[in-house]
């Protein structure tokens, strides 16, 4: 391949370099053990158990969460005949780098203690929770970036969702334990906002890679039902220990099951044919886990749970038939993966079912549990209706804050240093990998069929 | 496509939003959080830590379990060459429907507090066990059933398996941590009655399409391995905390281990030219942990259980080899995955080592931890032989109702409603998916292979 | 097939059964369940909550741990194109039997209690190590033994392992939590020496099956992505409860996350045309976590642990690029995975790690924690250089005694017996497997591609 343009053989080590390299630097300045990860902090502590160890209460969660942004995403994003690589690649690229990036940014916000930042289980749930929100993103330009592109992208969003969940959590006092605005809402706007600007004219060019074959729908599928398992785990990671983590997992259980159905109903209704739409089952069953993320940990019940699911996967899988034509010719949105309809409106649906369901929070239903959930409402500082003005506030603002930060961030990206391929490559792996052949070896001789493009692309 | 019979653009949104909204009723009539998933009752509750929370103690295994229903059987089924999205995509929606009604039967039988069904971590891995029940029968009408004839069948086997299992465990007083009988012998008998009044005499017109590919017998094993190493997290998801979980998992792990031995010696010694066949490796090294889900909590020691897999192991290859061709051939059963194999003999020599096993229990053995296994023996209101009596009623009973409700069940799905795909057309995905090409793009054009047999199947 | 030398009906078999029945008679006469899985001795124990049952602590580690030796390396190793049934299946059946021998072995080492071996949680994780180090060294060989060389491999390779791992942490007193030493170094090394023993001149006439496809490496990056996510999980799966395990999993996790940074830099600068290689991404993304399995649970900081990882990452991509052609050309050592680049250089790195780590700590950083990192250095018996000599020495030693066992137990694989491939059918499932056509049925034909290419090797 002699591309000058996209050839990464001095900019990607280069920009990776650099970019651990400060890392380092700003770790060793400014991380440490937190009070459960020091050796001396903790066998100085207060503990009756060892079991009272953060880590306990929190590590099965964080793994479960890891699985989903490393595999989950990474795979969901396979769908694609021809980026299967670069799918699973470079979501492993970016999401090592902002969970790094993250840990500092977050800290920095809100993990303050002396001048230092003080890490621990927490902490890596939270960072991996930021990276979420970027592979959000990174679906909404899906075929169309470069590596550096991608990283770029993650500099500049992980520090825009600090900014963001700082005002939400911190100045505002809002609740979002599953990141319905944080994560899904940002995430999702401010990718589609990116896209919008590196608007591709001609990307019909590379209109016949931009959809799947058989296996690598399959492939996709294990990303999907990984997500959907472990999203329980997902929305119940942070919230308190004890009845919090529990009936946060338990809502959201309920929510995917019921936005499931929703989603098969839905998909025979809208598709061709009555047929199922492998596209409305690897994302649309998911909705229900994105809208349960800030009410899950509430008093939502379990048929408020599946009501929510229910009308997240209907919503859904209407945005893939209706809406995401409109936004591509309308609105010139191009949005690889319909991250608006997994996580943009879903998000905003939960947004809105947080907010209602605070406001109507009574210490009847929470009882001293209330101090967990809405602790300004228990100490008496604010009203519930007040706690769901916060949420409803914390909407606007996150939208806010993706839009404006995804429109600048999408002209950075433009730039031309960044190797992005042209309309024509899009959707392909062989730009950025050695790509094998695709067939086996037949008595000695590779197949060429697959080589032969490969060459052809690149010359 | 223009096949009305199997045509589900109407009927599957029907009964997926019908069935959906009464769960959403019943679940908002009868359904409330229980103790530890409760706001105000945790926290009014007396506990010294939050550990003491039961989603500390199960939910790990709860969403090892998770994977199991949604990866192990999900993917274990994919081996069709032509039937993954299918499998996946079947078993996730019967699934997300079974575990909502199972919770509803299950609470209904044993789960009442005050009129209410009271929910939580343990209700949510019985619902998940339940609903694995199901995909059992799922495996033996795999590829010759509409995703509505599913949804029926799970209707009616979530309530036969609640009042199974409300007789085996509450009415005669016998243990069956694992599912041995309720959820494997259960689930197996039923689901091999209803293929055989589903019995297709022509079935020979798909049987070029009733095979594996290289590539579908890799996706197999995803879900091969997956149940493979969370099963011992299922047989000891609901068995008493301490010793007992800790006891399950491990006798479970050296079953399978022992059982994976035996099954790689058998598949060598009947197949083909003493090579492997994956149809063994994929099921029968899965017996050892269906033959110690009754006994795996109990004294069995690491030998007793590596016995009891390594038995497993041999009759589930020798099934594969011999007794399949006879189902088929003498009785008219079509068992496309073999789950009498895998789950039905299995799972009645687990019966049968529980029976002995409990038979054989004493004090000496089982100290004061008698109570946690059979409290009934610990009590002295029965001696350790009666207990074994028990057991082995429990599976006559669990015979008896999974063969009468699979015949009773078959017949119902037998009316012609439910868009069952003629006997032309079993193990095809494209009757009821979109399903894309299976060659890539080159150079801008769409290799027809697949569209051309896809729309040759459609006409 | 006809050929002989290769045919597996009797031998397999045999072997298999004779193994699985040695182990039952074993453990029925040396195992017993220990203090947290024996019921009686668990209720007659003084604990203050169930949740202090070892179990707690250890099995959500050690399911993950399982996880990546069943799924991590068995998918791995499935990049080859026509190899893996042999990958994923061998891989499940060795593991299988060297799980339940290295209980024996390491249990006959350091878990003898009055002539019993004690088994529980902790034995399981022990067990499954020992396994990964049987998993590397079938990496080096993958594609070029039987699977009764394999099981003869494991039987010693076990064997050995124990007595090093004895001599290391009970003999000589060091630390190696997550196995830079125990496990990576020993495994590695003893693999490369069995593949330099069985060096196969001819290998050239199998070259054209030792590639990847374009599915064969996205199903390798299941494994890959598994055991990067988990390793954190491994290196902390045996350390210390408390903030150990804690902060072990946290100094994982960052320099796994710095390692692939590094790994994606190095790829693009060292592989053609500023490409990526899959072969960099699959493996030395890995290396970050071989390489803080022996410092990982001291106070190495975060930062620290970034550091290694980086190193860690471009050590491994230069090796595969540079140091595996010198190994084949002038070292006629054929590692067919690369295991010197992922687990034997990293390894190293890692014990040099953490004999300088031990070397420098003090008790103003570890406080009362020290006498869980290193105990002989907190009882004054030591002082923290000498730990730091202790480790180095292990190294030596492991070196050592893997160089000298593979030399040993290569030359006892030679024998002409065990039903080797030839050298031009290496790396092809058909010797072992019955493997299914490669295409899907045509309107009733298989296409006979695949068959023919069987057939042909088979005569």
């Amino acid at each position: 391949m002699t591309d000058v343009a996209t050839n990464m053989r001095l900019k990607l080590p280069i920009i990776c370099f650099i970019l651990q390299i400060i890392l380092i630097i700003l770790f060793a300045t400014l991380v440490q053990y937190d009070h459960d990860t020091d050796a001396a902090a903790w066998h100085n502590g207060n503990h009756t158990s060892e079991s009272e160890n953060d880590f306990y209460y929190r590590y099965p969660s964080f793994q479960d969460v890891h699985v989903m942004i490393f595999i989950g995403f990474g795979f969901l994003m396979t769908f694609l005949q021809r980026y299967g690589f670069s799918s699973v690649g470079f979501n492993f690229l970016i999401a090592s780098f902002a969970l790094q990036w993250a840990t500092l940014m977050q800290g920095f916000f809100h993990g303050m203690h002396g001048g230092k930042i003080h890490i621990g289980v927490e902490s890596m749930i939270n960072a991996d929770f930021c990276t979420g929100a970027v592979l959000i993103s990174f679906g909404a330009v899906l075929g169309k970036t470069s590596p550096i592109q991608l990283l770029v992208m993650a500099m500049f969003e992980v520090t825009l969702f600090a900014v963001n969940e700082f005002i939400l959590l911190s100045a505002l006092g809002a609740k979002d334990a599953g990141g319905s605005m944080t994560i899904h809402t940002f995430g999702a706007y401010f990718g589609l906002m990116v896209t919008r600007v590196l608007y591709r004219p001609n990307l019909d060019k590379s209109k016949h890679r931009n959809s799947s074959v058989y296996h690598s729908d399959l492939f996709a599928m294990i990303g999907t039902i990984f997500l959907w398992m472990y999203w329980p785990s997902f929305n119940s990671a942070v919230t308190a220990h004890g009845d919090d983590q529990h009936r946060t997992a338990m809502n959201t259980y309920y929510s995917l099951a019921a936005c499931t159905m929703a989603t098969y109903g839905m998909s025979a209704l809208t598709a061709h044919d009555g047929k199922l739409d492998m596209v409305h089952i690897q994302n649309a069953a998911l909705a229900g886990g994105v809208a349960a993320g800030t009410a899950g940990e509430m008093m939502l019940t379990p048929y408020g749970s599946m009501i929510v699911g229910f009308l997240a996967g209907i919503i859904s899988v209407l945005g893939f038939k209706f809406l995401t034509p409109i936004l591509e010719e309308k609105l010139k949105i191009q949005d690889t993966c319909g991250v608006h309809n997994l996580h943009g409106m879903p998000g905003v649906l939960g947004a809105i079912v947080g907010a209602v369901t605070a406001a109507v929070a009574t210490t009847d239903v929470y009882g001293k549990g209330m101090a967990d959930v809405f602790p300004d409402v228990a100490s008496g500082e604010i009203g519930a209706s007040y706690q769901g003005v916060r949420q409803a506030i914390s909407l606007a603002v996150t939208l806010g804050i993706a839009l404006l930060g995804g429109l600048i961030v999408g002209f950075i990206l433009k730039l031309p240093v960044f190797g992005a391929p042209s309309d024509a490559i899009c959707y392909e792996d062989s730009i950025y990998w050695e790509v094998p052949g695709e067939e086996e070896a037949h008595d000695g001789q590779l197949t060429a069929v697959r080589t032969t493009e490969t060459e052809k692309l690149n010359n």
